[in-house]
């Protein structure tokens, strides 16, 4: 069965799209860990992130390279990742603003498309 | 200055080494998280990760990948990453093997080279 993370790519499911070219697509987190959390998937449905074929992997973390820059610009913090990666098993980066204490946070739709326009440029 | 992870680098500090290459080094975190708890960190010294040039951040990449398929083989557990870089200001990549409920543990020296030897080869 498709990854929810494929159905999003496949637009069968809506998302807050940031980014997207050929191998990869970012969209925001839907349970915010911070405002302008991103999720950063490869097109290519592979469970783990080190076993995704080379050029998957690369064209991937490309991406989340350019992403954190994007986002350090437009959010004003220093940008972290986290691959943990057991809950849907679709390979994903975790990106966000660093905050020293984060917690969950509940954004309305309306503050969910204001940080994805910002973020998407 | 050098950075505490440049003179690790140049063997002016010892380290529990696992990985070295042309371009990325890895050796384990003497703060560790979990058994198996690795840093990998460009030879280039650069704060933030997403700051890197690209052939320096791919090489880095690279090795995370390559060590993260090494470690869930050893330690028979997934392998996951984070970024975050605000305690040391040289690029570096956290690789653990997943726990359900992760602590600050603490090993002996002894115990720290069981485990280096064991994900190095």
């Amino acid at each position: 069965m498709a990854s929810i993370f494929t159905k999003i790519i496949k637009g069968e499911i809506p998302s807050y799209k940031v980014y997207e070219d050929e191998k990869t697509m970012a969209f925001l987190d839907i349970e915010p860990e911070a405002v302008g959390h991103v999720l950063v998937v490869p097109k290519l449905e592979c469970d783990k992130i080190y076993e995704l074929p080379e050029e998957d992997y690369l064209a991937l973390m490309r991406t989340v390279k350019k992403l954190s820059s994007r986002m350090e610009k437009v959010l004003g913090k220093r940008i972290i990742w986290k691959v943990i990666g057991v809950d849907v098993p679709h390979a994903h980066v975790h990106l966000m603003p660093y905050e020293e204490e984060p917690e969950k946070i509940v954004l309305s739709p309306e503050e969910m498309e204001e940080i994805r326009a910002k973020i998407a440029e």
